[in-house]
């Protein structure tokens, strides 16, 4: 019994995290719940009723299917679903009077023929990867519809007027749907894209900015604020792939045209995660047996420039992605990266050979500073292409 | 025009290759054909009509919805469908009987409560990750047919039999396509999981394997067999959590058992990524930049050791998988790996102190082999968790 409690408790738990990570998901329920309830008003009211008569439940089956968290999904899947309709219901109807020239004894085999042939290469062409991406729900109604229109063809009497009404309601579905979702605390794809690769860069710059220090031993480094760049490491290519997907759908917004280069961002998010992996390595020598030793401090200079610069020019593309302007300082940063760069090779030449070092100390430290001139090079890459987007 | 024709023959090509990938996709897209053409039968014969009546589009529904690639999908998604379907039936039989006991004007009232309510839950509860996982179908399943049958009951005549028609034909539906696609040439998800995880294991092995002899220009390196590493680097954690998540529900197949310990092939798959990371730094040094240095030559015996001994612990990690036995000689060769560690550092610090060698030869060298020794934890790691899953 003490376990259910907990169980309970944990789960209670859960529950409130998920609401707390993002409040918008409480308005998004109830968003749904109207949508949903003023379509299902439809059914109960006479006047509606005559138009849609029992196609009136394809109005509700289509706001229930189609409703997505952003206004980018939501009018993907609409306007997925309603070309498809239209596209499978007309494909149908001529499926259907063409059967029908056979008689009725042939009319089920032409039928069957047809349903076979068009699932077939409906389901195929889900493999594609192009239509993946953008027509996957199309493809599976373009299906669906497509056996619907075709088989009831054969049971019901008047399918052109079945098919006029079930388009009525589906259009009117999908119509409620996306005004819901444009309308009513909007989510937009976009924005949500755009501040996660923001939030990405910020996190990334936080740490780099602070690595030298903490490598030193000058400041303790938050170890909450150190371990932000996790987030990054965890930061999922697919849930920003799926975002951009939506995006793709949206129309303006904000700051955002249609059509905006969101596969762009993409570019940005690998790189940022890139550097995640090389930061999540350079983290492994924060650690205690790596303390400060003599060797160390001989390349403390070069060594506290390259992190504080990178870390600057990091801040900078974050923080004019954010406002959307071309990066301006982030140059002389990256440039005084390289420079740090040199000194720090000729500060290892001098200071290895004069002092005949410790080697088994300075491996070590070749090995971080060598991490540090990837992430420079990385963030030179990213700094391209935050570039090129703000053009 | 040329264009237009330019088009189509990419398309073309892409199409075919979408195919020679993974002829198993032309397999399944005729079996969703049969599946669905069966279905469709019953529409078409009178016995089975005269049993399902109009519900049996719901049969031809079902299939269409349920029908996944992977057998562990397709069960995944009929299971969902199937009790979320029988669950929100009696719940909105519950709800009709109740709104009836207030007359039939306050009746439409009550039930509009009852499905904002439902929809508002339900949708929030697709947040949370562990339903969000398992029961995402489910749910929003769940919710329409909890809409359909609350709404339909002020319409239909007799709720009770529209209800047990429609629960058969989607159990008539859902059982059709787990049969198809479990019996005709099944593709199983674990099956495929385990598959992809060992091939990662074998193409990161190559390269470790390889690696010294290109570092040190004794072999070339065949391009196309040293970019395999690639295909690590590209192949998404997503892909195989959604195949983790299909195994789950997978029945015993082959020579996995139901309730496989899929969850550590997620942690294999991501240190593999891990270490292809690592490999991919690695690569940087293979440049023609970093020609052999005399350097370089001084650290040639333990740093080839270290590759090719990390390369066949990989191997043999790798082959132990796919034939689902415990690793005997891995551990051998990561103690070898180790001795070779220490034969590096003391080499270096030998080589470094009585040579005053060139500092800016040493660098590369020495950022190189610790890129190693990370590679070496890592596979020691991965080496763990491939024991465990051994028992």
């Amino acid at each position: 019994p003490s376990k259910i409690k907990h169980d309970i408790v944990d789960f209670a738990i859960n529950i409130k995290s998920v609401a707390v990570h993002d409040p918008r998901r409480i308005a998004h329920s109830l968003k749904v719940a109207l949508a949903i309830t003023l379509v299902s008003i439809t059914y109960f009211l006479e006047p509606f009723y005559n138009i849609f008569s029992d196609a009136g439940i394809w109005a509700i089956i289509t706001v229930a299917m189609v409703f997505e968290y952003t206004v980018g999904a939501t009018l993907s899947k609409g306007l997925n679903r309603a070309f498809a309709t239209l596209l499978a219901g007309a494909l149908g109807l001529g499926a259907d009077s063409f059967a029908s020239l056979f008689g009725q004894t042939v009319k089920p085999i032409i039928l069957g023929f047809f349903v076979f042939l068009i699932v077939a290469l409906a389901t195929f062409s889900r493999f594609i990867p192009n239509i993946k991406k953008r027509y996957d729900y199309g493809m599976s109604i373009f299906m669906l519809t497509f056996i619907l229109v075709s088989v009831s063809g054969s049971r019901v009497d008047s399918i052109i007027k079945l098919a006029h009404q079930r388009l009525t309601a589906i259009v009117f579905g999908g119509v409620i749907g996306i005004l819901i979702s444009l309308c009513v605390l909007p989510v937009w794809a976009g924005e949500g894209l755009h501040k996660l690769i923001v939030k990405n860069l910020e996190e990334l710059a936080k740490f780099l900015e602070g690595f030298g220090g903490v490598y030193y031993r000058i400041s303790n480094g938050d170890k909450l604020f150190f371990d932000s760049y996790k987030s990054v490491l965890n930061s999922k290519a697919t849930d920003e792939q799926s975002l951009a997907n939506s995006a793709w759908w949206e129309i303006g917004h904000g700051k955002f045209q249609f059509r905006h280069p969101w596969t762009k961002y993409l570019e940005i998010g690998d790189c940022t995660r890139q550097c995640a992996y090389h930061i999540e390595a350079l983290n492994g020598y924060l650690e205690e047996k790596y303390a400060p030793s003599e060797f160390q401090e001989t390349v403390k200079e070069p060594c506290m420039k390259m992190s504080s610069e990178v870390g600057k020019a990091l801040k900078e593309l974050g923080s004019s992605m954010k406002l959307m302007i071309c990066p301006s300082s982030s140059y002389i940063h990256i440039k005084n990266c390289k420079i740090a760069i040199e000194e720090l090779n000729t500060t290892l030449k001098v200071s290895m050979v004069a002092d005949r070092c410790d080697v088994l100390e300075a491996i070590p430290v070749i090995a971080a500073t060598s991490i540090l001139v990837e992430i420079i090079a990385c963030v030179e890459t990213m700094s391209k292409a935050i570039e090129e987007l703000s053009k």
